[in-house]
C-alpha cells in the first residue's frame, strides 16, 4: 500500500539531530522549520495545504490508516520516513511520543487580512503561557476572527505546547509574530479601534459596539499591557464580574469578548 | 509578632504522614480533608471561614506577611507549624514546595441554593482533567451562579491541581458532588430548565431564554454527556462556529454560554 520508506534507527542520524533541534526557539528560527505531533495535526496540515518538508511515523506501529488514504493529498516533495521508538523520543522531546510527526516550514502570512476594515483582530501582548496562546487561536478560529498577533513577550507560536494546544487552528487563520507597536499604528491610522481590558472602564463588553473594526488587545494576567501598547489602546471595556471572583485567565476573557463580537455582528 | 510555632523536620512524623496521604483521593475521602497551597488560596481560605485544620510553612523562610497579618482572623483552633522544606515537598507532592499550605475539612454544602427558582448551576458529566473543572468553578463564580455540580465521572474537587486552578473560587460558591440524575430530576420537577449544547441544536446560544431558571449540563470533550444525563436534557442549544475550528474546550465553551447567561440577565 505505501511505498517503502527509508527507516531512521539512529538519534546521531543528521536529520534526526536537525529535527530534534527543533525543539527550542533558536534552531526553529534558524532554520525557519518546526514541528507538528500526532494524527489530527497532520491532517490539519495536510488539508490546508502548508509546506510539509517529512513526514516520520513509528515503524513499529506503521503508517496511521488516518494519513496512509490521504497520502496522495500530500506535496509529493514531502519525504517520508518510518523511525525507531528513540528516534520518536529524540524528535518529539517526549517519553511516550505520538505515532507520527511532521516538520513544516514556518509560515508565510500575508498582512493584507490584517488590516480589513470592519475586521477582527486578536493582539496578545506578553503573552507566555503557552496553552493560554494556543486556546486563543483556537477560540479566534472558531468566531472566525480576521487574525492573530503575537507580540515579542509572548510565547513562540511554533512552540510544541502552543501547537498542540491550537488543536489545528494555526492551519486555519492567519497568525503574524512581531513587533506590535507599527501593527497597531496602521491600524489605528485606518480608524480600527484598539480596545483593551481595564478595570477601571466605564463600558461593559456587552455595551461597546464590536460592528466597528476592532483589534482586541490582551495582556498576561499577571502583568497586563505593556505601556507602550496601552497608550496606543483608544477604547477599554471592563468584562463583568458578579461573584467573588477577581479575574478570568486570559483564555478565558478573550473567548468571552470574542464570542460578543459574533453575537453583535451575526445574532443581533 | 508570632508565637513559638512547633517544628516538624521530619517526613517520619505522623501528622506529615497523615498529611501526605491526602494527596490521593481515597485518602482524602477517608480522612474528610484536603490541602491546598500557597498564600493567595489561604486568605481566600480564611476570608471564607472555613474550617483550618492546620497551617505549616516552610521554617526557613518563615511565616508570610500576608498570612502574619491576618492570623486573628484564623479560627483559635487550628494549628501552626513550621516545616523543614522535605515536610513541605512531601506534603504538596512538588519539588518546588510553595512556602505555606493549609489542612482544610471538606466543605459542607447546604443544598438549598442548587433549586433556586430563576437559578443559574452548572452541572459537570464526566469532566476529568482538573485545569478544566477549576476553570469552570472560577467562570462560574464570576458571573454570580448559584453552584456548581460535579458528577461521579468528574475529577475529585479536593484534587490540589482542580483545587490550584480554581484560583480561590472554591470558596466562593457552592461546590456538590455525587450522582447527577436525582438532582437534576428534582430540579426538573421544579420547572427548571435542563440546558445542554448539541451540534443537532437548532437554537443557538443567543436565542435560548437565559433568565429563565437554568442548570447548564457540560460533559467532557471527549465523550460528552452520559447517555443517563443526555435523556434528562430538555433544551439543546447550540455555540455557533464560524471559522474551521471543530469545537471550543468544555472550560470554554462553558465559560461563553455563563457570560452569555449574565449579559441577558443583567446587561439586556
Amino acid at each position: 500500500m505505501t511505498r517503502e520508506h527509508l527507516l531512521l534507527s539512529s538519534v546521531a542520524n543528521e536529520r534526526v539531530k536537525l529535527w530534534s533541534s527543533l525543539l527550542e526557539k533558536k534552531h526553529r528560527d534558524r532554520q525557519n522549520m518546526f514541528i507538528i505531533e500526532g494524527i489530527h495535526l497532520i491532517k490539519e496540515a495536510v488539508k490546508s495545504g502548508v509546506a510539509i518538508e517529512a513526514i516520520v511515523y513509528d515503524a513499529d506501529r506503521g503508517l496511521p490508516t488516518e494519513i496512509s488514504t490521504i497520502m496522495e493529498q500530500v506535496p509529493s516533495y514531502t519525504e517520508w520516513y518510518k523511525a525507531s521508538k528513540q528516534v520518536m523520543s529524540k524528535c518529539t522531546g517526549t517519553e511516550s511520543a505520538p505515532p507520527i510527526f511532521a516538520v513544516l516550514g514556518k509560515f508565510k502570512i500575508s498582512e493584507e487580512a490584517l488590516y480589513e476594515k470592519n475586521g477582527l483582530v486578536v493582539v496578545l501582548d506578553g503573552v507566555r503561557d503557552p496553552g493560554n496562546v494556543g486556546t486563543i487561536i483556537r477560540s479566534s478560529d472558531a468566531v472566525g476572527a480576521n487574525a492573530v498577533i503575537l507580540g515579542k513577550g509572548c510565547v513562540d507560536l511554533y512552540n510544541p505546547k502552543t501547537v498542540r494546544s491550537t488543536m489545528g487552528s494555526l492551519f486555519h487563520i492567519p497568525i503574524v509574530e512581531g513587533d506590535l507597536i507599527p501593527y497597531i499604528q496602521k491600524a489605528k491610522e485606518q480608524g480600527i479601534h484598539i480596545v483593551g481590558t481595564s478595570l477601571q472602564a466605564t463600558d461593559n463588553c456587552y455595551s461597546y459596539n464590536w460592528q466597528d473594526g476592532s483589534w482586541l488587545v490582551m495582556g498576561s494576567e499577571g502583568d497586563g499591557l505593556s505601556s507602550e501598547v496601552e497608550a496606543l489602546v483608544n477604547k477599554t471595556i471592563i468584562i463583568p464580574m458578579e461573584g467573588n471572583s477577581e479575574s478570568l485567565n486570559v483564555a478565558m476573557a478573550t473567548t468571552v469578548l470574542l464570542y460578543e463580537a459574533l453575537r453583535q455582528r451575526k445574532f443581533n
